[in-house]
């Protein structure tokens, strides 16, 4: 599903505006944020735990709960990063960058495994 | 701390031709992505559990840490809205005009309760 | 699987001992533990997350990994409980006799629906 | 704080018995459950994120809730551990046992480091 176009750090400027507005910097610390974030995730969690690999993966009338509390995550995760000086668009892109490494395509096509973990059929190099 | 300027649509495209590449949406279910968010969100906490609220919030030889795990957390924030079929940057902009109703900049000021809870000093509605 | 049997005080004390010869009470408030579990159970969401509802469900060679995680989320609930005042023996009564009430017998065999969902079929309350 | 003494197959049992009476083994798939408790961790989390390292870390109205959730968080684990095979009792003597290797009293009194860095001071080996 495709993104309606949004430059990334004009919503980080929203999510910063819509704090400042409240006076809610002071409690915005790294700490209260990332606990904040994890209870967003339990609020995704709760909508899906019950229903095994079910199809729709997502049921009918849960859809505007789950896209609710997936953009309550986004939102905290983009203060979160605001807060503890981390630039995300670079972050990312730095760390996609870690991944391509890590993950060649070539010997990572099909395959699930971490990085580190042999392909099926090969002896493990621990 | 101000995010480089990009594209969220841009973002979300480059996740998905990662992924592609790999032939890895096989395994990119919905529960799939939300665990391995999770995965990721504890590697987050890990780095901060012991510290309490100490200053710096996050230790000077963990930034680059830190800053990965953050953008992890992003790309499979991403990806989950993707495979589940969210515009995440419409459920934000939704979800932020909701927040806007729930809590009015004039009655929760400074406060961090809940849109439902009483200011302290007042009773409770429920 | 029963569960070798073995007081669960005894459990609770067998923690704090191990946390007293290191001199760990330092580290552990109620956040820094919480913190911990979280990373905790983000390790018992990595070893399952590909893999969807396969079986069995835990791979063979992930057995081991996968008990010593779920361990390492009862070491740390019972130390966060125990640091935090709560008796966790006394609210698991407390709790289990409250869901009996929330979730009679004959109105919730064969449901998942939470307590305050109407049965398929039937027009919701709220 | 000591909890109450009980044997932890008791509290098992009790688990199971309270699944089976309303047929919901049905819906207790280890990946159903894990993500259930996720759910409940992040409500253990909504009750401390918004007030830093507070004295006491558990405001005095929620305490209730807080021994509630945390009760949540022990069923769901013993019943995921229950459901995926695993003896809690046996792989908590299993994991404590481990860690006394891994973090022996002499060498790690007073410090939160992992067992596998440096004390500070101390070159790193990696």
């Amino acid at each position: 599903m495709a993104f309606t176009q949004r430059d990334f750090e004009d919503i980080r400027r929203e999510v910063a505006q819509f704090a400042d507005e409240r006076d809610w910097e002071q409690f915005h610390s790294p700490r209260n944020l990332l606990l904040a974030l994890i209870g967003e995730v339990g609020e995704v969690a709760e909508i899906v735990r019950w229903q095994g690999d079910s199809d729709p993966a997502i049921p009918a009338d849960k859809r505007e709960d789950w896209a609710d509390e997936l953009a309550d995550v986004l939102t905290l995760l983009v203060r979160l990063a605001d807060r503890s000086g981390v630039d995300l668009t670079a972050a990312f892109a730095h760390k996609l960058a870690k991944a391509r490494l890590k993950y060649p395509v070539e010997r990572f096509r099909g395959s699930n495994r971490k990085y580190d973990e042999p392909p099926a059929g090969e002896a493990s190099p621990r």
